[in-house]
């Protein structure tokens, strides 16, 4: 049994996926989100979309960086997380404006006081003012929150959107076609509209991270931030403290706990400039969430080999990350996404361009791997000498 | 300190509105929804609105009963909870058609296993169904299942609407004047549109109910049921179990495990006859979920004296819930609905045409109270020879 299972999480999700087969699956069954027809307005040219996700267990590792230091604004960073991770979800089928968006905040109340609400509640419209100077325009229409200690132990910060979309501007994932190429949007570094750097970490795969990065005597100390029931031996297993010092080339030194509680980055601004000036050169996005740098193989029309040999250097926290875990690259690269978390599908003429739009917002980018013919769905990743294979 | 904080709860949410007091409050503000521009289309005749609300914590009461029965259709219930938290929050602006849903659920992938998940799933495609036959319109566009057992012990069940509506077709409660009556829809009974005895209970105050009204066993069998932090001196203080059998006068037998997961009971049926035929009538509506029977108080636009003092009788469980936490009228009215939870302002001479609406759906109606002029916002419960006083 992998650690990951003994701790209750999976990076496939196969129950969701068995519990929601039966489901609606919408108009473009490769699509990156469900997309379904315009119910608001009943328009043919129109579709609409709603949008869940959170940011996961990365709350507990605010929760401990909070009780270390009393700085309460790392919870701003969590509704950081809880937009980005469902915004970059829409900005892979080319929705980037006009949004909807709402909170769902369950907390302890016995332990996570006003002050944190008010951090994370604050943080939601201080991101979305940033947005908005991007002409990226998201409207903040509430939520709520519930306080109910006997389900959760400390808290769950979710949030939902809602949009309204021409149906000829949506990226649908339908034209990824062989002979493309995949472009890269790097995960970490410092973007121009970011305050620092980014360790590329977002929202997936903190569980893991989490105990496999960070010292005994936090399991020891904060009971409340992990489940009691597990074994022992899978909880909080690492080596560093919060506070232990890092150094990132090319950046102020920094903290493993900064380095874990970075805020997921939005790639907004970039996809933007791109879906509105380049939206026919779009033949796919895939945001590599949850799967990591596997994500895309959920999306693949037809049977096609990804093959992706130049991948960006894994960033600091992940080689951080798979020292204190030893996990293989088999594991990594299906948990983490290892470099780059949004991937643009395009034909290799256009693939110059869309670099140097990322780069104009300080955000690396290059050519990754590209799209070849095969008899099934695969996907190549060639890590230097070492050739990993998934099959979906 | 009392029980109910001792639990980590609060009736009255203070902290949370503390949070969000620099927030934008929306068009109407006295409405009982944020209601907001049209952002989605534009259009000035037109409004948006998203709206997040879940089971709370009575989807432990669902792990409970599931561990002790093994049946699974239980988490059927708490899908319709979820869905009629928010639905009935928005018949109280006028919305009843039209409503895009997207749920949000966090669990413990090591208690929860994906039969619970397609329980709460098929359950929300199946509530839908019921109610489209009512010609009330929910479109169940997706959501997010997350493995976060470090964060959630068991299983947390939440759901968010979108809409977009007709400005002249809202309900803002500025209506409500001097002279109106109310109209209390019942809570409790057995709708044409239910298949068995509706206790009443809703999803509000589950967490003292749950604790006051079952027996200690429940928390030394199942550790993973409550907060392990609480003193044991609030947990699981009860004299029932789940199975232990209670008579309703006029419907089957049932148990208290029955009676306390009561699936909340949705008004839509009732209210789209009302909102569509008789919206002139309508001055203010209120539904009783957290609050009670004070939850009027905080959606009245001037200064008013809320009389009501020919409520329903207690329904059993409100009466079971009163009897093994001991607690006085004036606590029990402001956590729950105790007879009704949906109150319709009106003039006098409009109420019988709406009382004869909600009773060809077998819900029985009357007049629970009155408006009267005052110089402050205060509210009167008058139960037999008891007065009850709450100012806002």
């Amino acid at each position: 049994m992998s650690l990951y299972s003994q701790r209750g999480v999976s990076a496939q999700k196969e129950e969701v996926h068995k519990a929601t087969e039966k489901l609606d699956k919408g108009l473009y069954p490769f699509a990156f989100c469900k997309v379904y027809p315009d119910f608001l307005t009943g328009d043919a040219d129109w579709v609409n979309l709603m949008h869940a996700d959170g940011a996961g267990t990365k709350s507990i590792l605010a929760y401990l960086y909070w009780k270390e230091t009393g700085d309460a604004s790392v919870w701003k960073g969590i509704a950081r997380d809880a937009i980005a991770m469902n915004l970059d979800d829409l900005l892979c089928v080319g929705i980037y404006n006009n949004i909807l968006f709402s909170s769902t905040i369950d907390r302890n109340k016995k332990l996570i006081p006003g002050e944190v609400l008010e951090a994370i509640i604050h943080g939601t419209q201080e991101f979305f003012d940033i947005l908005k100077a991007f002409a990226v325009n998201i409207q903040f229409l509430g939520g709520e929150t519930a306080d109910v200690g006997d389900v959760v132990r400390t808290i769950a910060v979710n949030g939902t959107m809602a949009a309204r979309w021409r149906k000829d501007r949506l990226v649908t994932n339908e034209k990824i076609k062989t002979g493309d190429v995949i472009v890269g949007l790097a995960s970490s570094g410092k973007a121009t509209y970011e305050n620092e750097y980014n360790s590329g970490i977002a929202s997936n795969g903190l569980t893991s991270a989490r105990h496999d990065v960070l010292h005994k005597t936090y399991g020891a100390r904060f009971h409340e931030s992990y489940d009691n029931a597990l074994d022992e031996h899978v909880v909080y297993i690492g080596p560093h403290k919060m506070t232990d010092p890092v150094s990132v080339e090319g950046h102020p030194p920094t903290t493993i706990g900064k380095l874990l509680l970075s805020p997921t980055r939005t790639y907004a601004p970039v996809m933007k400039v791109l879906l509105e000036e380049h939206l026919e050169k779009i033949h796919g996005l895939i945001h590599c969430s949850g799967g990591g740098q596997t994500k895309c193989m959920k999306y693949l029309h037809s049977h096609f080999r990804i093959v992706k040999d130049n991948l960006f250097e894994a960033p600091k926290i992940f080689q951080l990350i798979q020292e204190a875990s030893k996990s293989d690259n088999r594991e990594m690269y299906q948990v983490f996404n290892m470099g780059h978390r949004m991937e643009i599908f395009t034909n290799e003429k256009e693939a110059d361009s869309i670099i140097a739009v990322s780069k104009q917002f300080g955000i690396d980018a290059k050519l990754v791997g590209r799209v070849e013919a095969s008899d099934k769905k695969e996907l190549l990743l060639k890590l230097g000498s070492e050739e990993l294979v998934y099959h979906s």
